[in-house]
């Protein structure tokens, strides 16, 4: 891997936006994943709460929706781009509440970082609202789970690729939790 | 754990932001943490332009700094405050860059989620700034390390605490790299 | 009322935000109220949802609480505040919605404005979400219902303040309503 | 109407941004309105001052100029979208001050929520200026009154929408204040 | 001038926001000037429409009040404060328009970038209305003139200082234009 | 020069954002150009940290860009529209520091107003982290270098330019730097 893999990098090495003006809009969509561990006590407290009246995850989903349509604004070297859809669901375990945020635009550049941060923001709003219950909660696992569209093509995280980020036990983890989120969709455990 | 716990929901379950008005403003300090984990060739990346131009953590602890500040409009309950200091620092592991952020305030509420939120956004402007060159990095043991000041007094994540968040073998590591990252002082790694 | 009761203008006519350095920061205290008049299918649909749900209202409960948190962006002579507390009720009835905003806080001005926005913003987003529904929906009675704290003391809107608004009809619909809307807290409609 | 109309939930009836990838960027214009209701006291003040300094609704106006841009950072599930023209426009009444929005752009979704948004802001604006005079103002009658472009088509507010929108007499009102909005562009009153 | 001067810089270099928690919120005030050169004929147009309209020094005046508010979103490691009262004050000489902004709080850090910002964007905005009639505009000369409060107590530009900035003639010539900027609060011209 | 020359006030004087949505989006670029004046001490000290660490240019830099993405966010009348490209460039003078930005883009309207702005938020940025060492700087010689693209075609600002606006001399001392910040890229002074 050269240097010149790093093309938010001038020759110089000094920071700029790199310019996407040759680039022809097309369509890109990107999903990231990330998790919320904490106590099965907070779990069973969301759960309980989410059948009931569903505000944590509620305010969650607002929260990464709009934090997809601000990337730009927190991300310096990110460019401003226009959503077109954006989506949040959540997936709650024995130990932690899963976030998968989903978003889609026709651009000149892709929605990794959108997608990305519209799952952290959801995730920590949930570490917020809950943690006059549990300050130990750790936010982990977060990654780009998939990519389409764009020069670079279309990327999916794997085993491999997850067993290559440094050996890390939790990416693995997250794998393994690719049926459970799928099925959320079947479950609605979180509506 | 009773429902009590959660002080953003009112009694009837609906989002609200607590009122912290019958609170004397106080110092309050919290330090949160994270990793980026990435493969050893982008780490030595990132180390070798740090020494020569020190431009992706630099741009990370600008976006970090900024994001303290802006928490609030982000994290839908989260009270607005004026933080009175932030720090930024990063220590470069074999395969990952840690990030601590420190926030400081004489304010109502604490400062949790402003240390949680500008380390969130640090890591997220170093993926950011290296994604061109390995899409698979995942930011994870992102957690509040430290916390003084306020009724609720003094807070300190210890091993105990990190095993009790759900079996996560990473948040153990973070306890591990506690060394590293307060040598980072001495090291300079990343300066 | 002579021109001097602008306080927005110098006396040059030419706007400014007026000096509040001399006063003392004390608790404040503001409710704004408004209604989202619409067809009783509406109202219909949006209290199933409601049960079952809560969607609609939830989104524009958050959306008020943001808000709140930044009307002196958006209202250019609004001194800038932290506000204390933010609280959203709904209320629906036969063929509208009705939005009651509180803010507390402990600052040198007051939060009507705060209120008056939060509740203008949560409308509008009740708006935004069922206007595939209905297009002609009407936001009005958008008023300062109470205000305590400040050197202008308390203010309480009632009949009298309301017939003298311009005769508007609308006006005096605001007033028939706080039985319903106080009976929100024990009926719970909306959660 | 079935609940499918509510194209911002999901079928679990969970909160998501729409998808408008799939559309085609066309030409889209729509127009808000709104009244502040005030004493007459109040309203022959502005007049005044606005005849030698126009300051109120000067102000007014690029409140709602700067609102319609950030439109989507206010209403959590409106999409992002780039403004090409935005204009206010008031008209003084004996009671109240009119106000209307125009918003034109090319983009994928309409520019209701930028007009009436736009109304919104401008109104507070109004509120916040002149509440030192008269706090017992009320905003009403702020409601879409046309839209043309999109796949939905024109739609225009009529006296029969206008009915049945809750039997509100103020909704009426507006109808009838058509000529003088109109009329405001060749009597100047506020200019 | 040793390093500790650049008490935005830790001992190793890199950004911070220096600590103001020890401080006590004292009252500040800083006042900043800066003029819009530009040709005879545009300044001449500028003034007819004041006398007139007022609208582009109205605008402009609105620009720097909202972004003295928004100050510390923009530099990066400028504190975040509430500003008291801020206030644009425009001159129209022969070749350029002269913009002094005059801002004030009680806080525990200077508001000497509020009214440098405040200035500047005012400049800009008059610089993006006038631009379609003469683009070769300059904006000059933007400098504190004046701050008070806090440990580093009052202090005043003059001749001197000027002279020492670089041999910059037009530095001083804003020191000549003190007279006529004070007596703009007399002659009203600009509204 | 006929006042239909100020675009952005409609035939009533009024202001308003004229309409784009009529024109193709096609490549635009622009180049503004700055200088902070600052006692040669200073400009020692900026210089010697910035071989070392870089981080007061860096800072600019990152403020530089964010300030292009968030341009019609300041200035009232500017349209909204997406930056594809930001750079900024610094070239260390004996008594000043000259500030380059460029923008680029795919858009209906020019990019100047992104330059300018990218510009003088850079030139704030260095002001405020040298502030505590020198707090007589200037800011000055912000204009427009270069345009292209549009219906108004190429633009360079020229020595004939720059004399016409004002006599002012310090504009035509930008001229003279033209070869210096050319340079820069190839002296690398600032990295």
């Amino acid at each position: 891997m050269s240097d010149a893999s790093f093309t938010h990098l001038d020759p110089l090495g000094r920071a700029r936006m790199v310019d996407v003006t040759p680039k022809e809009p097309t369509h890109r969509r990107a999903v990231a994943r990330c998790k919320v561990f904490m106590t099965p006590e907070t779990t069973v407290t969301i759960a309980n709460r989410e059948i009931k009246k569903g505000d944590v995850l509620s305010v969650a989903r607002v929260a990464g929706i709009q934090a997809a349509k601000r990337t730009s604004d927190m991300i310096p070297l990110c460019h401003p781009l226009l959503v077109g859809s954006v989506s949040l669901n959540f997936d709650i375990g024995d130990d932690h509440v899963a976030v998968e945020a989903t978003v889609e635009t026709v651009e000149r550049t892709g929605v990794e970082m959108e997608a990305m941060h519209a799952c952290s923001v959801a995730a920590l709003t949930i570490y917020d609202m809950c943690k006059s219950a549990d300050r130990s909660m750790v936010i982990g696992d977060l990654t780009l789970w998939e990519k389409t569209g764009g020069r670079s093509g279309t990327y999916r995280r794997d085993a491999d690729h997850a067993s290559s980020s440094g050996g890390s036990t939790s990416a693995g983890a997250v794998s393994e939790d690719t049926s459970n989120i799928a099925s959320s969709v079947t479950n609605v455990v979180e509506s």
